[in-house]
């Protein structure tokens, strides 16, 4: 079904210290609007779904097959599925948009914490 | 493949007068950074694919399925496949993220205009 969320009005899920996914989803496709504060970490991670975002603020270094990847502005990133990798934002914390496909079941149980 | 790309990097496509798209893409999932000028028009149009997006700036109107959904701010919406749609874009344009999935092959032929 078609439709739109604010902010405020999407399922809302604390995926680490810091760090909060507010997410809708579809069929194939799962959104997320992702915060991280200053500092915040991603721990090491993968899974099959592919994933793409774009930085809308702030910094974070993605680490990926032993690189480190600084990103700021608009940068738009591809982590393909079962690719090991973490996020550690930057001193003044950052804001992006993530896209997975498929969605990821174990975020359609969300918390709001 | 992993990587990461600034947006005069990535792949521009305008897809209609005033209306850019800078895309990625991978196997599941194509994303785009979309920018509108002021009151551009995406005319009304339907495609298979899911279609998420967030605002990012700005304001637009999408049409849908005959509502008009006014959206600012970082309001998330989504598109079911065959639903036909449209945006207007306010008079300060708009900057938004939109997912795809599958990825629009028609766009992996990119202009630069």
């Amino acid at each position: 079904m078609h439709g739109c969320w604010n902010p405020e009005n999407l399922a809302s899920r604390k995926i680490a210290p810091g760090v909060i996914h507010k997410l809708a989803w579809g069929d194939k496709l799962m959104l997320s609007l992702v915060t991280l504060e200053p500092h915040a970490v991603i721990p090491t991670h993968s899974h099959p779904h592919e994933q793409m975002g774009v930085m809308i603020s702030g910094k974070v270094e993605l680490a990926i097959a032993e690189e480190i990847l600084p990103l700021s502005g608009n940068a738009m990133f591809m982590i393909p599925g079962m690719t090991f990798h973490a996020f550690i934002a930057g001193p003044e914390g950052a804001t992006l948009v993530e896209a997975f496909s498929p969605p990821r079941e174990e975020y359609k149980t969300t918390t709001r914490d």
